[in-house]
């Protein structure tokens, strides 16, 4: 019998925007210093075990880069004013910048600096991984200060032999099935995208801690793409127990919820998000899957094929804060961080709820008025909604019939008809078949 | 071969309405002698079976009730003016009352009173079938009228072993799979709910005495709920043979016709039923099965899991009449249930009907010319409408597709299709497969 | 490999239109000189092969007829002035109108006269195939005028024992399976039925001379009704080859393209042409199947139940100029034309390579960037439309999936998918499985 049950903390919100503001400063990338910093500031909260794979290992078709790690970086004018430096805004370097220093004219300067002309204020968040290259990002509005001068740039970084780090943590329940919540760990200072999904998984495993559950629950923290890989490549003979996942980004901002169906479609996954945006009775956007985004990639490539949906709120590329200096602090909310963690609260509550009853009293309906079950005056076919659940539940319950069926079918949240499912049980009138 | 047709009576209407007219002033309960006396004169039209089920006969998780019978009560005020008076209108008692008769305060009154505050004029009906109580209905302007007074209750009943009464007419058919119509026969003096179905399927019994047919047809005259309960406990064993139903009620107000389809969903008779009312060109309304409202409640619980929906006019509990004295004589009218009336008598029409037919020349289409069975000038790809039949079935009619299933796809009436494949059967073009 | 490709000619409408305007003038029928005359014409272009059928070979349920050919036809008045003469347009007289020479009142021409009163300048096309009569179709316009007179009527015309022509066109593929692309050559000087689809079958053929093809495919020139019953009569042992068909008739006028599906309804055929239609980006319409219509009727019978749709313009019967001399040469154009061509052709195309792909790196995404597959700086989650294709393919290439349905689930044109999946067969990151 599972233990686990919804969370009832109101501050639940506030504690993830805390924790995305103590991640926020740090200066990540798909390896290095400020990823394996950050998995240890998730490991105060979880106890995810840190696991590093080697520069240079072989992971299907890709290698694990190299390890790139940046002290310091600016651009100075002739003047030797810092026009450019990193310490302010890690944005302001291109990831994976080899070292430099040299003194050089506008013209060649130009050459290596990113910036968003329709959004004139804000850095733009670019990378060259897989390309040696320098370069820095930095505002359309300062850029066309610029003047003509001698401009010395400095980057010190490495690029040399390390590994690849990324965190995991793994619930063993009452079967081998195991449920994937994976979110990427890579980005440097932007929240949405994707401090705020690091954060709610963070929180959302600590629920899982000393519950007894259905289903085993693996949680990844991961370099998006790479590590996604690196991980299938370390654990191909195990992945055939990973029967769901979702990946969590984008959690944050004011938007509705969206959810991106996964590969299949119509999965029990992605049956129980929807449900669980319908209950809340909130707009909502559903998409259908699309081989572009985020890890569900990796998951579901056709040597995989596994199930993986993203609940997100605003769909990264969506909001024009995407990749830039303006996904910070003020673009998220504890609220919308909040009410994500609720639904992904619920996935798990449904996934360990979802049982299939048996009417233990099958024919025709049973006596409830000397069960105390219902108001015994009255005559009124429109009953009150509880009765409907208990209609609902005793009519459906034929022993083939899921909970998360009858909740959907009936429109009634998978909250209301569990609850309404225990008295039944209670009182001997449903008995649970699986 | 059927012998069953269409009835062409254009004053059935008018027939049901009278008869519901004189089986109005009855007080029915679930038992007693108000239904016994209503089965009675239902059995001057048809030949019914009147059964008697023994109070306290366990019946699945129920007991049969005592039989409840009411001779007279009224509420006196000190003056010793009748203020209620059952006489008057059978609803004023909350029914299974048990006998009373003391003077007591205004205050003790109003623990006994049930009113409608939304329609002040009204008189609710009110039940208190498994809780021994006694009780009086009036309209809510009346009960505002009432003053600091003495007053005399007088309830003069019996509730004592006796038994539940039903009726029940079976036609036998070719075939053992059976047909159910069922209504229920326990509600005083309303119209809509429900002497309209009471009446209707009087009438639409009558149309099959004497007539041959494919299927099996089982009428049911019953108390709600507990009726339709200790029937299928009584008949636990033939159950099986019950392949698809319809409860008839609340099918003579002006609200357009709504089916409730069956719990399965998407069976024949849900298809036939949607059929009729396309081909009807009225609009009308076709809403999900829930598990609540009539005995199509009972009979599609797990245990028996029949196919059963109900064709009525507005569902009960829509309309504000509903358990009110406001359903009475003029809020149902004699058109509305000769439209109901050819609905019901159409769903056996298609039952009957719905054969499979073969074309005998299935290899391109026959000389239709030679046959003299269209127009022999004319090189028109658009050809009138008896010729589109002649092409749905001879292209349609490969042994596997039903009559519906052709008159349904086609958009072509199943009345006018149906007719078209007589012709083309006694040109020996289709021939019938089952 | 299928060597067949997109035919790139923008004079295609233009030629199509030509060859329109040199068939215009023959006066055919279901049998006779003319249409003997229209398929010399055709062999001009095409290697067809001419088959006869004897009158009154039987052919399933009919009778072929016997040849009919008409020398001349006039009515003059008593003035000796010719009012109707077939030398003027072959549609004034009653195809299949037996040879007469008298005078007659008006009272008796009026018998033999056809008009169409709504549009009275219009001279209806009439046929009395199957019962023998004479008679001469007019403008109504022209018929108001007929004044009380003394008529000479004169129709030379033979019907005696001769045949029934059509021409066929097999090109043999790799595999048996074949593909009926079917039009009727049956009807006298009109253009878009059926001129159009005979003009467009002819340099659809074209198309496929000497080009190796998966399929087979074999093209009908053939009488209407008859010659298909007349060719499926003589070819029933082998029409188990044949898998899907489409009919072509009414390519020419200006109106939107309109997709008449199969009996079945979602067959691959349905989804080739609905596909093709989504891609073009302009307004189509697709209507479900209907026993009425053209040659489809014939080969999608029970006896044989082929898939056979019908790619038109507008729907014959849906166009006022439709079975008159108004649908004449300024009817149809040579963009529409062009632009039906460029459908079927793409029919043709797309069968030929809806192939199945399988990845060949089917864990996990292979790294594009090493193989200059994309643009290696940017980290970008909404890709270009290019690379959205490359991650389709990758994705769906489970060896299950065909590139149709690939390109159908996500809405990437055939072509565009097509392409890239060549690309990536090259980088071997896929390969052909059928």
């Amino acid at each position: 019998m599972s233990t686990y049950n919804l969370l009832n903390n109101n501050n639940i919100g506030i504690e993830i925007y805390s924790f995305i503001e103590k991640l926020f400063p740090i200066c990540r990338s798909i390896t290095g210093n400020g990823t394996r910093k950050t998995l240890e500031l998730i490991k105060q909260h979880i106890p995810i075990e840190i696991n590093d794979i080697p520069s240079n290992t072989k992971v299907f078709d890709w290698n694990v880069p190299k390890e790139w790690n940046i002290i310091d970086a600016y651009v100075k004018n002739s003047k030797g004013e810092k026009i450019i430096d990193f310490k302010i805004s890690n944005l302001h370097i291109l990831q994976y910048s080899i070292s430099i220093h040299k003194k050089i004219s506008l013209d060649e300067l130009k050459n290596h600096l990113y910036t968003l002309e329709e959004y004139p204020n804000w850095i733009p968040y670019k990378t060259s991984y897989y390309q040696e290259n320098w370069g820095f990002c930095m505002s359309y509005k300062q850029f066309q200060t610029l003047e003509d001068d001698e401009y010395e740039v400095f980057i010190d970084s490495t690029l040399e032999n390390g590994s690849l780090t990324y965190g995991e943590l793994f619930f063993k329940g009452e079967i081998e099935d195991e449920i994937l919540f994976s979110t990427y760990i890579c980005h440097p200072s932007m929240c949405n995208d994707n401090l705020s999904g690091v954060s709610l998984l963070t929180f959302l495993a600590k629920t899982l801690i000393d519950k007894k559950t259905k289903y085993s629950y693996r949680f990844l923290f991961i370099p998006e793409t790479i590590g996604a890989i690196s991980w299938l490549a370390k654990n191909e003979n195990n992945v055939h127990k990973m029967k769901y996942g979702v990946v969590a980004t984008c959690v944050g901002d004011s938007g509705q919820l969206t959810y991106k169906k996964t590969k299949q479609g119509n999965t029990l996954i992605d049956k129980i998000v929807e449900k669980i945006l319908v209950d809340s009775r909130d707009s909502y956007e559903i998409v259908d899957f699309f081989p572009t985004g985020s890890d569900e990639r990796q998951f579901s490539s056709p040597g995989f094929n596994i199930p993986v949906g993203s609940l997100v709120r605003t769909l990264y590329g969506k909001f024009p804060e995407y990749h830039t200096s303006a996904d910070n602090m003020d673009f998220i909310n504890s609220k919308s961080l909040q009410d994500s963690f609720t639904k992904y609260n619920s996935i798990i509550h449904v996934l360990e709820n979802n049982v299939i009853y048996k009417n233990q009293n099958p024919k025709c309906e049973p006596n409830l008025g000397k069960r105390k079950l219902y108001d015994l005056i009255g005559a009124n076919k429109e009953l009150p909604s509880n009765s409907n659940s208990i209609f609902w539940l005793l009519n459906q319950s034929d022993g083939n019939t899921s909970l998360l069926e009858i909740a959907t079918k009936s429109n009634i949240s998978f909250i209301d008809i569990k609850n309404m499912a225990d008295i039944l049980v209670s009182h001997d009138l449903l008995t649970i078949v699986n």
